[in-house]
Order: C-alpha cells, then structure tokens, then sequence
C-alpha cells in the first residue's frame, strides 16, 4: 500500500509538469476570464494542498517553503484581503514559474520523505489520495484553461503538433431503451470517490430511451444554419439572456472564415471536421440544440442507470439533472469540506469523461459540474426521449 | 359550467381590482428592479391575455382596443424593438392608469358577451381557465411587488391598516418521520393544474424528518446573532458571493434601529413580533439557515409527500430542489406553450403557498419557483433532517 | 423693491406650474436615466430652496410643511442614509403629486407673508432671488426632462399640439471676423449673475471668424450620410468609445422609418424639416461634425467677444471651453456655495441660451455646462475658424 | 546631423531596455487595469513605430519581421477586428518576450543601415524624431507600470535595490509673486516638441501667487487626518463620486499598518518619509487638498509664466486647467495626427516633469495630461492662490 501511494503520488505530479512542458514561460500568467486560472496557479494550488492537510499536521520535521504561500495558493485566498482577489491571479507575476516549480520540487522531496518513513494511517492516505485526486481535477483544468489562453490570441499559437483532443469519432448509433424500475445509484464500492457519489441510494426511473452516439459537428451545423442561435423559441430564458449579452453564435473555438469553419485545437486552427463528435458547448446550446431536434437531454440518474451499455469517455455530458446533494449527504468539518458541497445550486451535472481527462478518474458515478454558460470544457450532447 | 365560469372570470377580475384599491396613481408606475413590474403593467398584462389567446382567435366580432397594446403588454414584448425593454417598464407613463382601467371594462365586456352567446368548447374553457389562473399568480406579484414599491420608500406608506400579512404563527411543534418507499408525485387529478405539475410518477423516496414548524422570526433571529451573515461557513458559494456584492444582512424588509428591530409590513413600519412566521428570505439564506442549525431544506418530493400531514399555506417554503421538468414532461406548441418549461433551469422550488396567495390558488403538487436570491416572496423555512 | 420681488416670484412660480399643466400624474414620476429627473422632483426640490434658505433661518414664524421633505428634497438627500439614492428619484412614489402641490402652495403662502410683511434685507432679497434663477434652471431641466420621458415611449405621446421648441431658421449666414485683442470678460454690471460669472476679467484673443448661422439639420444630415458615426478619424477618443458602447447613430429623438427622417417633439412625432436648427447633440457630436466640415468650435470667450453681433438664444452652443474657475472664482460658505463649483472638472461649457429657456433668464455672461456625452438638451452648433 | 540622430537612436532605444533588465519573464505580461500595459507591449509598440512610419514607407529594402505585428502592436489594433481589443493586451502571452526582443534587434539593425546609408530628408528626421519622444514617453509609462504590476502584489517585490524615485525633498519655500501682464504661452523654438504646443500664443494673466516647494508627505497626511476622504466638501463632485465608488483613501501604493505609514517604492515597501514630496495622486485628490488648504493649484498658464523661477523636474504637477488645443491647432493628416488631438476632452493639463521622465525630455512648454482620477503617475501638487 505504500509503496502503490508512492507511485500514485509520483506518477500524477509528474503529469502535471508534463502537460506544462510545451509552455512558454509567458503562457504560465494570464487569466483572461475569471473561471480560467493561470497554469502557474494550478501547479502551486495542487502542491499546496499537499501541504496545507498533509505535511503541516502531521509531518512535524516539515519546513515550509515560503510562508507568504500559504494564502497566496489556497483557493480561497481571496477572503484574506482586499488587495489579492480571486479575479487577479493572472496580475500575480510573483512568484515567478521557476520558484512555483521549486516550490512543487521541496513538497515532493517532503512528501516523499514522509511517505516512505512514516506510518501512514488511513486518515493520512485517504488524505493524500484526495490531492491526488484533486491534483487530477486540476489537470484538466490546465488542459482547458491553456486552450483558452492560447485559443484567444489571434496568433492561434499550436501547444504540441498532433496534440488534438476534438477528433473522436462515433462507433455506434441508434437509441438503447430502459425499461421502467428501481436502481441504485451512488458509489457503493471501497476505492476512491468523492462525497458527492456517497449515499448509494435507490431511484425509482421511468422508461426511457438514451442515444448510443454524441451530437456531431455536422449535426450542430445543421442547427446553425436553421438559425438556432436566432430563435428564442429553442432556449430557456436565461440561455437566451446569455446567448444575446454574449454574442455567442457557435461553440467556442469555432471561426467561420468566408463560409468555411474552422476550430482552434491544441494542433492549431484546423478545419472542422464533420464527423467528429461535438465539443466545447453550454448546457444552454445543449438543451437548446435538444430542444430544436425535438428529443431532451437525459437525467443523471438515466446516464449513470445505462451507463454500462453505453461507451463513453470522450465528452462531458451534459444532463439535465441540476447539480444537488444525495440523499444524506453530509458536508465534512474543515477546509476538506468545502470539496464539493458548497457549490450545490446553480449548476448542471455532467457525467462521463473527456479526452482531457486525466487516465483513472473515470467512474459511471463520478458527478462534475458546471454553470450552465461554461463552453471552455471538453463538453457534448448526448440525446435522450 | 358556462355559469360556473362566468362567475370565477368576475370574480377573479374584480379582485385584482380590489387588490389595487388602496393605491395612489403614483404608486402603478414604478419599476425600482427589474424583477417588480409595475402594477399598472400586471393589469394590463392579465387583460392582454385574455385578449390575445381568447379574444383575437375566437371571437370574430372583437375590435380590439387599441393596436398597440398588442405588443406593449406582451411579457415578451422586449423583443419587439429596440426602445422597449423590459427593464423600461417603469418608464412608460402612458397608457395612463385610466385608460389601463378601460382596457380592463372593453375586455371585461367582451369576454361576458363571448361566454354568454358563444358555444365555449373544451379547449376555449381550458384557455380562459388558464387566463385565470394567470391572473391568480399575478395577484400574488402584485401584492408582493406593491410591497416592494412602498416598502422602499422613506416614509413607508401604509397600503391599509390592518393589513398584514405576516403576523402568522405556529400551531404544531416537533418532526414528522416519514417512512421509505415509493410515492406517486405530480397531479392526477381531474381539475386544473399546470403542465408543470402534470406527469404524475413514481419516486422511491429514503426515510426522512420534516418540521411541523416554520422557522420563526426569533429562530432566525438568534441566526443573525451568532453572526450568521458574516460567516461563509454557512452559505453556498453563490450565496456568500450574493451576502456580499449585495450587503444583505437580514431578511427584506427588516431594519434595526438604534438596536430594536421593526420591519415594513403593508400595514406600515411595525416592531417585528418574535413568535411570528419568519418572512422574506432567499433560498440562500433559508440553506444557510439550515446549515447552521445541523439541518437541511426538503426537497421537493419529501414535502410533497408529507404535506397532508402538515400545516401549510402561510409561506412559500423553498426546497432544496432545482426547477426542473417532471418525466415526460412536453412543452406545448406555441405562445402559451412558453408559460413554464423556459425558466427551468437556474430556480428553486418553492412548495405550499402564502398568504398572499389568491384563494383557491393552492394545490399540494403545485410547483412555485425563483431564482435563489430572491427575497420579496412571502417566503420561509421548514427544516428537514 | 418689495413689489418687484413679490411679482418676480408670483411669476417664476406660476410658470413652473403652468409646464407641469399638460401632464397626466403618471407623467410625474419616472426617472428614466439618472440625469433625468421627475417632474414632481422639480417642483418640490424649487420649493424646498425657499423653505431650506428662507423661511427656516430667517421667519420666526414658519412651520414646516412636513418635516421629511427636508431631506427628500434636498438635491444632496442621497447622502443622507442608504435606502434613498439619487438613482432612486423615480422610485418613490410618495408624496404624491397632491402633496406637493399642498407643499408649493403652503410655501408659497408663507413667502408671500414673509416678503409682504418682513423687512428684507439685501441678503435675502439675494437669496430669493437666487431662489428664483434656480426655479428658471429647473423650468428648462422640466422641459428637457418631460420631453425625455414621453420621448422614449413608443407611443409617442404628445405634450401640447402645436408646442414645438425645434422649428427656429437661421436668418443671418456668413461668417463674422474678430480681430486680436484684449476682451473684458464675466459679469460686470448689477443684476443678478451667478457666482461661476463674475470676477469679470481681461482675456487675450488671438484673431478669428464665428459662423453667424447654426447648424442645421440638412447639414447634419450630411455628416450621417458621409458615415460621419462610422468614422473614428472624426471623433475625440472618449467621443469614439461613447459612439461605439451607446450605439448612438443620430441626434437623439431621430427615428428613421423606411429612409424617412422623423424626430420626436413636444407636439409628437413628425418629420425633419431640413431648414430647422439641429437640436439635442452632445459635445462629442458638435466637436466630430466640425472636425469633418474642417472648422472648429468657438471657445467660450470668443463666443461672449462676439455676442452682440450675433442672433443667438434658440440654442444653447457647444463651445470648445472646458468649465472652469474664472480667475479669483471662491466658493461661497455653506450650502448656498455649493452651488456651482463643485461641477468644474469633465463638462463643456454652452452659451447663449435656448428655445426652452425661461424669459429673462438670458445673458451674454451666462455660462451652462454639461457633460460632453450629453444630448437631451436642446444643444446645436456654431462654428469658428 | 546624421551621427546625432544614429547616437540619439542607439542611446534612446537601449534606455527602454535597460529599464527592463530587472524583470522576471513574468512581469511582462500582465495588464492589471485598461490603463497599464504590458511591458512586452510598450517594448513592441515603440519598435512598431519605427517599422509602421519609417522602414514601410521610406526603406524598400526593408522586410518586415512578421506581418501580424503590424496589428498586434498598432495601438488602435483594437480597431482591427472584435477577438482583439485594447483591455486584452495583458492576455496575449505570444509573442514571448524573446521574440520581441528579437523584433527590437530585427528594426534597430534595419534603422542603423537606413539610417548610415540612405539620404535622410527633413521629413524623415523629423519622423525618427518623434519616434524616439514617442519611446521616452514609453519609458516614462514603462516604469510607472512596472509600479503598478509590482506594486499591487501582496509580496512587494523589489525592482532594483536603492531605485526609489519618490525620495526627494524641497530645497526652496514660500511664495512667488507673478504680475497681471501678458505672456507668451507655447512652444517658439527650433526644437523638437509636439503639436499640442505648438502655436504660441499671447495670454493676458491676472496677478498671482505660487508655490516654490511642493506639498510633502507630512502635510497631506495632516489632510488625511483632517479626514480630508470623508468630507464632501472637499472635493469636486466627480471627485466625490470617484472617492466613495473605489474606496480610495490615500495616494497610491501607502499602506497603513498598525497606525503607521508605509508606501511601496520600486525599492520595496519602505516607511513613508514625512517630508519626501507627496507623489502618486490623482487631480481629485490634488484639488481637495488645495481647497482643503484654502488655497487652488494653478493654471498651465501661470505655471508657464512662473516656471523659469521655479524649482520643478521631480513630480508631474497638476494644473487646474483642462486639456484643450491652444489657438490654430491643426491636427496632421493621417496616423501620425492622432498624436495628440483626440485625447483633448476630460482630461487635466500636468506640467513640469518627474523622476520617471527620460532625460532630456523637459520642457517648460511640455503639456502632459491624464483622466482625473489616475493616480499611478509621479503626480504631485502645487499650490497658488
């Protein structure tokens, strides 16, 4: 067990830099919109974390790297002042990128250290898998956050040659029926999830049908040129409200030059290929896009229920279910606590996985969640009547 | 039932009249935020409705009253043009509150002549009796929004004295424990309901604990005390992001004056009485209420299936349930078709009724919802567990 | 004396209210934008001046009306606690318009008694008459601010048939030579002046022409036409940003119907007449179409250096002249000094005087100003070279 | 001639980087507000302007190093299309800081051959010219926003130890009387200056006093504790607004700590020095602090007229008059013509100099001006009375 949260520990961090490495030192800085964080950020929040719960209670011997961290790097740093907000991490040129990488350098040194002579008790490794974890959250964040820095400068800079993570294709088609009946729904397994899954509880389903393909650009296309983005009729009020005050008339990413689409990717500006399954859209279009071709979107509780006869894996999906605690879930003491239950209105459930995610954090019952404007993420659509 | 709906139609009519007896001229124009529309817009708006969906179709002999109003009193009329939206409503002195009054007789006219010599099918019935109730909802807006209007004011005008709607009390005390299982949810009944509330299905509910008490103006109180409002502990992160940008820091209408609390009551400014129902309150405050009493909201099935066992009609009691549609739920063709589905996403439901609420306008399925930080509802807390 | 300011102020005040005769309560009321204040606001903030500067220090034996006027009517009340904001005038709907009229008449009566009886001194004689150029003040800000406000309904209500403060022509054409030289300029003589026009001084003018007509509308018309709002080369960067986020694209009050050209005045809608004096522009307007035409605005002191050879007062002109001290400018004590200074930074001065102007409230030293994104006055165009 | 104009160039363009040689990668990117650009920008856009108006049109030889520069670093570029605009300077991470360097390399090298070999014409001196003004005053603006990006970070980094340029001290006091008279005001030499000095012109002055030192640390923190911010009858009312919507009170970058004073300098966070010369305030603050004194600043023409008697060069000083054109200012065609005159409304005439200005570029006649609410310049004040 020790030596498998060794290798847990070492193999996530690394991945972390690894996705940083076609980084220019610049592109670590900016947040151009206050839900995008600047990589520089995510690097240094994961490690903090580390040791923030982990090396400062129970690694007496620990040194910390540099006090001033402390709230600089706590996601809710924010509350310590008037001068640094949420809002102006992309304004922190200080510390600089080397220094957060020698920050992470001596909280691994440290964790290593204490992982391989300490006695780790099963608060301590349920702990460290939790930041594990959550340093996996971070690294798709980093993904998508990168791609919104780069994807927004009209230099449509390449992060790596053949790095596209939009070229998925459909393998099956058609609708597969669910009869009516009890389920459980929940985590009830002995790994790692997170609270939000807690509390396996039975729902009672009606029947229902759910596709076994996502929504492809050509099909999206279609709702384009029948002037989805025009007609009021489609949306929910407030998609409306966003699709006027926004401007938004297609995906993110997407470019129409004289008539022809292209999408930015981490490759590059690239055609848009037809076939290619759907990314980077709202709830707002998905429900909208639902709407106009006449079918819905499915619950969570209908996703996870077919789940298994269903392949997945490369787009968020988007449900209809609005993000909401499970039967008796109970919010944790402490700063641990704060995970996932303090975001539990206002947003969508999207369920699944996407290519950006990092490999392990996949579950049928995983719960992610997003305003319903956000198009930044790997997201698609997948129909249910 | 030709006589049955005459007499509701009059009488539905002749309340939202009544309601507005007590007003100055002055007091039908303003529109202090987007979310309260003038009074003299609410009566024009239920009359329009009768116009557009019954009169104009149906009744071939109908001159309408004047073209424009076609498209003034349109809720959606924000999208007509430029120079009109709905945040100017309250900028439109004209038509004046006379020639709304006109616009009501001309329509009232019309429609008695048209119930009395017409043959009414099903489907023309079905209309009116939904113009009725929309009437019915709007009656509690305009309560509550000539509240807001006058409860803004320096002076805090009287609206009528002795009339004060939120001098509840309690009469029970204690939990009701109800017991696993499945419950049917939605109306199957043969009256009229909302398309909201139709899809009747089943729901496997876990064993729940549900107050047979509102919370109170001194339970709440206590809340305020213990620091309730500056402690972000207690509130979603939307909330505390709201308690902050907006300097909430009590329920509308509440003011502290060199420490004694009063609040504004349509009956004037009046010491606020302890044992009274707590009223006004966002869904964010009623959720961090909650929290920090170590309970929770119901959701909206709990409270569905316990209500014939509680006292309720005295608040609208937020859920902790998202506004979304019921299986199978189907949003009907055309204009009237736009009454409920667009606004389901982003609200909470809100369950029972107030006591602003027009009699007769309560069902144990009905579905009230607002966005979560809304506070001018008659609105409060019953906890769960 | 005491005879003149007894008519003098019978005068003044009646012709406030004979402005407010052609109007419905409703009309009253709204505040649309923030610089536009209700009409009912007007009427009692004029008379609160006597009852705050007269009556209250200076007659024994006076009794307020009611005593929160003094606040709600105080042009500064917005300081006063936080429920009540400059922003709010349109919300409060109380007192009525009744009201008000019962609190002009008792002050009216009670100034009548006090300046029939008293012995006035020169200081008060000063104050009322001061009283009584602010009433001109707000007589034309009443106009201007009820022309907004039917002016921005869809219906186009009219004020009074036949009232139309737009249809002046030019009668002179050409431009006028000045020669270098030294030039007496502000306020030397024994009348009334306000403070922002005396320390009248010498001022070096370096030799120029002023156009002896205005502006007209066929003339502006052609700036439209050349795409004079399309074109940033004409505008002052601040003018360029305010074209761009207000989407103005014409005078205010043009509509254009189908390539008609109609403008909204007090006597309704009708069509441009091409040979009127251009209206209702601001600043930045007047400053873009004399950049394009190749000339400039005349500044303030070469605009009183030629005023007696030119036919002004249909009007008030733009010029290119910040509003500043003149030289020796102190702000008086106390609330009466607050009169003017404090509005010197970010507005243009106007001068001349306008069709709205109230008789005798004209002065070749009288200096307006505004700031420059302001077109809801009737603001034109001269040029100079 | 030629010889100067190379030594000029050289020396000029190393002085922008030698200004930048203590930054981190990371402090060129960032663009905290509007107003403070990137440094990576300043670096580009003075490159630009020599490529843009020189090398393009004069050099055929030249090859442009990458044809997106030419909208990336054009300051109007926000014109060119909707997915770049001015507030997103701070968001373009590529190019990187080593490809601008480059850039700079890449058009320092083309301007030394064009330079060495070509025919300079007098237009063309006169263009390079202006560039190298155009990029002292992006020296001055680079350091001010280094300050601001370095300064508004919670760590206070140090820029360069011992670079503090806001330690000087008065060396003169008292008052200097000016005669009323006429003077000559603007720019009559052969030298360079801009257009906006340019029109010397005669200018009849009143009699007046004005300050041989400027105010200092320890007299505006009498101001402060005065309560100088809480007061509104101090200010101007724009100023007032601006005081209470961004909470400002004191000059940029002090920081109260415990009760005492401290200010960040480019040196680091340091004890503020009593009788240092005040720095880092905005005109608003600049003219409550003369009001509150009972005393005014002066006007750009008294300050003209008194300057050769004068000790200034330390601090931009704030004038009381607004930013016009004098007499007969023409506006150049095309881009170089927007040099000056667009900016000519809402903003606030500065003479003098500061510690930041590039050497040898002082002029009496120099006419510096901002917005009246930034305080991020070397601004100081004078008084007059």
């Amino acid at each position: 067990m020790k030596d498998n949260i060794i290798g847990f520990y070492e193999q996530t961090r690394l991945r972390s830099l690894s996705l940083c490495e076609p980084l220019e030192i610049e592109d670590y800085v900016p947040q151009p919109v206050v839900y995008v964080s600047p990589a520089k950020w995510h690097l240094a929040h994961t490690t903090w974390f580390f040791e923030e719960f982990v090396l400062k209670p129970f690694d007496k011997s620990y040194k910390l790297f540099q006090e001033s961290f402390c709230f600089l790097f706590n996601s809710y740093y924010n509350a310590v002042g008037t001068r640094v907000s949420r809002h102006q991490r992309g304004d922190l040129t200080r510390p600089t990128v080397q220094e957060i990488y020698a920050y992470r350098q001596h909280v691994d040194d440290a964790m290593h250290r204490f992982m391989s002579h300490g006695e780790l008790g099963q608060h301590i490794l349920n702990l460290i898998e939790l930041g594990l974890n959550h340093e996996h959250q971070h690294q798709e964040l980093l993904i998508t956050d990168i791609k919104y820095v780069l994807g927004q400068n009209p230099l449509f800079p390449v992060y790596k040659k053949g790095y596209n993570l939009t070229n998925q294709n459909n393998f099956c088609e058609g609708f597969l029926k669910v009869k009516e009946g009890l389920v459980d729904i929940g985590y009830g397994g002995d790994n790692f999830c997170y609270d939000n899954e807690l509390g396996q509880h039975t729902v009672y389903l009606q029947e229902f049908e759910i596709s076994k393909a996502l929504v492809t650009n050509a099909e999206y296309l279609e709702f384009i040129e029948a002037g989805g983005y025009l007609k009021s009729e489609f949306w929910l009020d407030d998609g409306w409200t966003w699709v006027q005050s926004s401007e938004v008339h297609s995906p993110m990413y997407w470019h129409n030059k004289n008539g022809s689409w292209y999408h930015y990717c981490l490759s590059g500006l690239e055609p848009l290929a037809p076939h290619e399954i759907l990314a980077h859209i709202s709830f707002y279009e998905a429900n909208a896009f639902a709407t106009w071709k006449g079918y819905r979107l499915p619950t969570e509780f209908e996703w996870e229920a077919a789940s298994e006869r269903l392949e997945w894996g490369q787009r968020w999906e988007w449900t209809s279910s609005a993000y909401l605690p499970y039967p008796g879930f109970i919010i944790q003491d402490g700063a641990v606590g704060e995970y996932n239950g303090k975001f539990m209105v206002n947003q969508m459930v999207l369920r699944g996985a996407s290519s950006a995610t990092s490999p392990g954090h996949q579950r049928k019952t995983y719960r992610n969640f997003f305003h319903p404007q956000y198009q930044w993420q790997y997201s698609g659509i997948r129909l249910a009547k």
